[in-house]
Order: structure tokens, then C-alpha cells, then sequence
């Protein structure tokens, strides 16, 4: 791991990082904040948030204001790109929802993304083991897991697919019911192909019906009514998963908030609440 | 005067606004955000903040956390752009730090500059009128500006020059001696010309000492000491103006701060000191 720029704020600091990954065969960057540590012996939970279609973990980091809110809680906060980059497969660079920008947070069992686009063991594995390794002050035991769009919907997939690895679950505009939505069909065709019983492994919806019916959890989502790819364009269906949720121990804390949109403005008015969820679940 | 966008942000609004100006000849953009507004029989003060090299109003808007400060204390935000664009001139766009995205807040006197590089008077005169005639909510009489880099020089420079307009002033990391840096000299240079007396009508250092001498201030500053643009390349020079200062009835309230550089992250960083200092005095 290579520690390339090293940048003070809020009183912490913002670790820029680059390793090679072992599942996407390609130089990864993450940002890692570590804020300011008042004991040095304890160990500070941290906080894993996951971006949306074509961001790099700068967009988060500079617009989302969750640095501000995590320093002010001693939460640390862990940012992933959203896919490899310069993998060197053909069309990797051709749309802005699939391929570099895009890994949709699945292991890609499709060829020829099945040798570089495995974003799910990626983030599920090899980033507890990057932060294990190189950022001690971290108790990756305590993590609570957020996203926006399509990384909100990565955030509740892999809340949902692993018992007891994160802490507490939140998500802005998540994309919620990715099997029936373009942005999902076009992913999921194309890195797990056309078996649709393979989506179902990575769909929120599917998963909550489908998992250890005694195990409990609380998930936080909020999501603007001016979001074109929510009202206009029908991408998220927050909706189809506090339905799929019924029947089920699982409560789905869903705000559909006045007037706002898809953007970091959005993310930036809730990333308040939703540090406040994740703090008072870690420190349970 | 033509609303862009409006986009819901910290409970508030954010106006993204176009006008044809007088003083630059050219379409203009404005952001501006109206907090949620309590009494609406009431106008609220603003801040105004200028922007540094390169930057369009939506750098701070999105980086800067200045309207969710400013939104927890009821102040509207009005965020101008740094220059003219599309004015036309030959060679506008070849360099980073001159021409496009780098105005410098005067009033040139060259040619072929002074045709539509006049952001001192679009920002002194032409703001506070399309914030009058549009924005009634504003009460414009009560002002406090504020800046980065060149933007934190226009603010202080304004404000010398302005006596009563501004009820408060500060700046992140500006350009405090422009006549003898690298940057200040090519944009005067170029726009005011050779003589250098016309240089000391913008500068900082010069304008403190000549200015009224019974007029009493004071002006917040924080820069980083790992600010690469002052501690290596001397284009800031903050402690110039503070030596400046002595003798007058100014107080500069220089505040270095450990291990913080140019960026956003070190201006969102003290954001809410410098929300604080205008808010206080606003509101005497």
C-alpha cells in the first residue's frame, strides 16, 4: 500500500491510498480519514461508504460531507472506487453506467469482467484486510456500511449477505430492486449474464426474503420526490423494498424528502442523520 | 435575471442563476442560497463569498460547507464567478492564472481587457443590485464578505475600499501582497498596465495604510501552513498585511494553521469559524 497524498481536515486527516488488489488484477485507490484521536489506545469504529455510477472515492470524500460528521463522532470513514480502472477490456470505457465506474459491487462470473470486476470480494475482503494491515487505530469489527445510489444499493447487499459483519446499514437514494431497473439489467446482464436466479444473489429485494427468517435489522434510506431517477426515470423502486420487507423482522426506515434531488446536495443535507444512525449502532 | 436551477439543499434553497451584465458584457453565473426562512416578514443579512483561480460558483457551493454554516445561523449565500467567460479576447483561455477564471476583482485599464474585465464593479455595484431587485428576502444592507486565495484578496480588498458597504470581512489563505507576487504581476500587469500606482489601488497591503485613518476593522484569516502557494511559491504573503497593518486601527486576526494546504478541505475546515465571525458581527 502506498500512502499518495496525506491532507489535513477537521482536525483528522484524509490518507489517499493505492494497492493492488488481488481480485481486480488493477491499482485500486481508496480514501481512508482517520480523525483526530484523543485516546491513543483505543481502537475507533469506522464507517464504509460506497459511491454511485462513475465516482471515485474524491466525489464522496470532497461534496458529502461525511468526513465533517464523522470527525465530530470519532468515526473513521473508508471510501473504495467504484470499480477497477484500466482494466484493459475492450467497451471498459464506453458508458458511464457500466464498466469502469460502474462494478456494481458483484463478482462478475461473465467473460471476459470476470477477471477484473470482482468489486464485491474486493470491498467485502481485501479492504478489511487493507485496513487491518495499515490502519491499526481501526476496529474493523465495528463498521457500519452507507452508499449513494448504486453503492447505496451495495451498502443493503452487503449488509444483507453477511450476519454480523457490519454494525448498522444506511443508504441514500439506493438503487433497491436492481433485477427490474436498466441501470441493474444492463450490470447484472452483462457480469453475471442471463440466468436471473445469479441477479437474485445481489438483489436487496430478493435477498430480505430470502435470508435467516430469524435474523433482525433496521435500515436507514432516505431518498428525495425531485430525484429524476427515482420519479421520472423509475432506477431506485425504494418502494419494492419496504414492500419485500413485510412479513420479515427487517424494518426499512424510509424518507422520501421534499424537494430534493439525486445530488451531493442531497446526500450532504441527511449525511447528519445518517452518521448519528450508524454512531448509535456502533457504540451499542 | 434567468433561474437555472433550484435545488434543495440544508433545509434551503440553492438558485442557480444567469444575467446579462453591464460591466463584463457577457452572461453571468450566480449561485445563490436562501436558507429556510422562519419569518418571512423579515430580510436576513449575506455572505458574500469570491472565489479563487479557475473556479466557477459551483466549486465552493459543493466543497466548501459555507451554506450549511450558513444555513444554521439564517444567512443567505450569493457565490459570483471569477471572471468574464467567453468574452472573446484572443489568448482569454491560455492560461490558468490569467484571463478566464482568474478576474482578479479590478477594473482593467488595458486593452483589450477593460472592454468586459471589470469584476470589481460587477461585484461592488451589479451583485448588489441583481440580489435587490431579485432576491427581496436579502436585506443588502447587511453584508459580510468573505473569500479564497483570490477570492480572499477581492474581500479584503473590497472591503478596504468600501467603507460602510461591508459590516464584516475574512478570507482563507488570500493573496494578501498581490503587487509583488507572481500572480498579482501578471493580472495587474496585464489588466491595470505598467504603472504601478494603479497596482496599489487593489492591493491589500498598500490600501490598508492609505485608507481613512480613523476607520477601525478587524478581518479573520486562516491559511495552512502547509500551503504550498505560501510557504513555497510566496504568492500569499498574509503576514505582509499584517505588518501592514501596524500603526492603523486594523486589526487582522492571522491565524496559521498546522499541517492544513490551498484546498477545500482546509477552507470547509474553518468554515464555521469564519460563519461565526460574520454572524457576529451581522447581527450587532
Amino acid at each position: 500500500m502506498k500512502i499518495t497524498a496525506e491532507i489535513a481536515v477537521n482536525d483528522g486527516t484524509l490518507y489517499k491510498v493505492e494497492h493492488e488488489s488481488t481480485f481486480t488484477k488493477t491499482l485500486m485507490k481508496v480514501n481512508v480519514f482517520i480523525p483526530k484521536v484523543i485516546k491513543q489506545s483505543e481502537k475507533i469504529p469506522f464507517i464504509l461508504y460506497l459511491s454511485g455510477l462513475t465516482c471515485t472515492p474524491d466525489n464522496a470524500s470532497e461534496k458529502s460531507m461525511i468526513i465533517y460528521f464523522a470527525s465530530l463522532k470519532n468515526l473513521a470513514v473508508v471510501l473504495p472506487d467504484t470499480s477497477p480502472r484500466g482494466a484493459g477490456i475492450e467497451g471498459e470505457d464506453d458508458n458511464w453506467d457500466f464498466g469502469t465506474g460502474a462494478g456494481f459491487y458483484v463478482d462478475s462470473i461473465n467473460k471476459p469482467w470476470n477477471e477484473n470486476y470482482n468489486m464485491y470480494s474486493y470491498i467485502n475482503t481485501e479492504i478489511f484486510q487493507l485496513i487491518n494491515d495499515n490502519f491499526p487505530i481501526i476496529d474493523t469489527s465495528k463498521c457500519g456500511i452507507t452508499g449513494h445510489s448504486m453503492g447505496g444499493y451495495g451498502a443493503i447487499m452487503m449488509h444483507l449477505r453477511n450476519e454480523g459483519k457490519f454494525k448498522s446499514c444506511s443508504a441514500f437514494a439506493p438503487i433497491s430492486n436492481p433485477s427490474i431497473v436498466p441501470w441493474g439489467e444492463k450490470c447484472f446482464g452483462n457480469y453475471l449474464g442471463n440466468d436471473k436466479t445469479k441477479w437474485e444473489e445481489y438483489d436487496p429485494c430478493c435477498l430480505i426474503k430470502k435470508i435467516n427468517k430469524d435474523r433482525k435489522g433496521d435500515i436507514l434510506i432516505h431518498v428525495g420526490d425531485k430525484d429524476v431517477f427515482n420519479y421520472r426515470d423509475n432506477q431506485l423502486r425504494c418502494e419494492n423494498l419496504v414492500e419485500a420487507s413485510k412479513g420479515t423482522n427487517w424494518e426499512i426506515d424510509l424518507n422520501v424528502v421534499k424537494g430534493y434531488d439525486h445530488s451531493y446536495y442531497f446526500v450532504s443535507s441527511f449525511m447528519k442523520d445518517h452518521i448519528e444512525w450508524h454512531y448509535n449502532r456502533l457504540n451499542k
